[in-house]
Parts: C-alpha cells; sequence; structure tokens
C-alpha cells in the first residue's frame, strides 16, 4: 500500500467524488446498459463529473495507480469500480497510525 | 476542516513521522529542558529528523496550514504540538466519506 500516493489521490475533492460515486453505482449509474458488476464505464464518470473527458481520464488513473480502483476492458469500453480491500485497509492504517 | 491540504500534508514520510512522535512526546522528546506541556520545540524535532532546519521548518508549516498541528512561540522557541481535535475530526471524516 502506497500511502502517500493515496493521500495524494485524495487531496482532490473531485476525485473523492468519483470515490464515492462508485461507492454506490446502483445510485448514481442506474442507467448503465452493461451490469454494474463490471464496473462503471468511463464515459459515465465523465458526464456526472461535467469535465473533459481528458481531465477525468487523469483522475482516474491516478485513482488507479493509487490502487483505489481498478479498471476491465470489454471491447472497447473501460469499466471502473472500487479496490474495497486497499480502501479499508487505508482507513485502519488511518485509525491506527495518526 | 481542509481536506485537501490535509491529504497533502500527510502525502508526506517525513511529516506523517513528525505526527507520530508528536503523539507521544513523552517517549520521543523527553531530553527536552521546557515542559512538554508547551510541545516540543522545533530544534528537537529537526534534531530527531536528521535534517536541516530549513527542511524541516517548510515540513512543520505545511502540518500547521493543514490544521494537524500549531504552534506557540515562548521567548524565541516555537513549541509544536498536534491539534487532536482537527486529526479526529479527520479520521471521524475518512471513516464514514471514503
Amino acid at each position: 500500500m502506497d500511502i502517500d500516493a493515496i493521500h495524494k489521490a485524495l487531496a482532490n475533492p473531485v476525485r473523492r467524488q468519483i470515490l464515492a460515486w462508485l461507492k454506490q453505482p446502483e445510485q448514481y449509474f442506474s442507467d448503465q446498459e452493461h451490469g454494474l458488476n463490471l464496473g462503471v464505464c468511463a464515459g459515465l464518470i465523465d458526464r456526472r463529473c461535467g469535465l473533459s473527458q481528458s481531465t477525468v481520464s487523469a483522475h482516474l488513473a491516478t485513482l488507479q495507480k493509487a490502487g483505489l480502483i481498478s479498471s476491465k476492458r470489454v471491447g472497447q469500453w473501460a469499466f471502473f469500480s472500487r479496490n474495497e480491500e486497499t480502501i479499508q485497509a487505508f482507513i485502519d492504517h488511518m485509525n491506527q497510525g495518526l
């Protein structure tokens, strides 16, 4: 677990918002055609953010490099979901160490 | 509470280490001549870090701007201590929101 990278990833309100949305995909991305068990399609995340595809793509890459989310590629689509294990390990680390 | 600033401050191992030392000043700074209830003198933090005064001073300023520590000035000395209230509020926020 790269604590520096996780804090850097979380030091941005858009990235924290994306993580929050991905926690409840049924609530925020119920209009996705593919099953939400795959994760959430990048395009829907772009639309909800109201930011350009390249900006959101950079945010998703930062979250993924920090290990907070992972992606699955299906054909031309990329689907993103939270890495609950890493997120919980980070929370535990904060609770114990800070 | 400035969540962005707190994450930025915590995204550095030296700053996390300083926070950890300040949690147990009796253990890490027992040789301080002034009472530890004042906080810990910048000079002792410099020495324990093994880094230059200016580097440690910048780290302390980052922690202070994020609200994680505060300082008290006594004569020519600056003493630093943790803001437990802010730290706990941040931990609570992480536990609920992440």
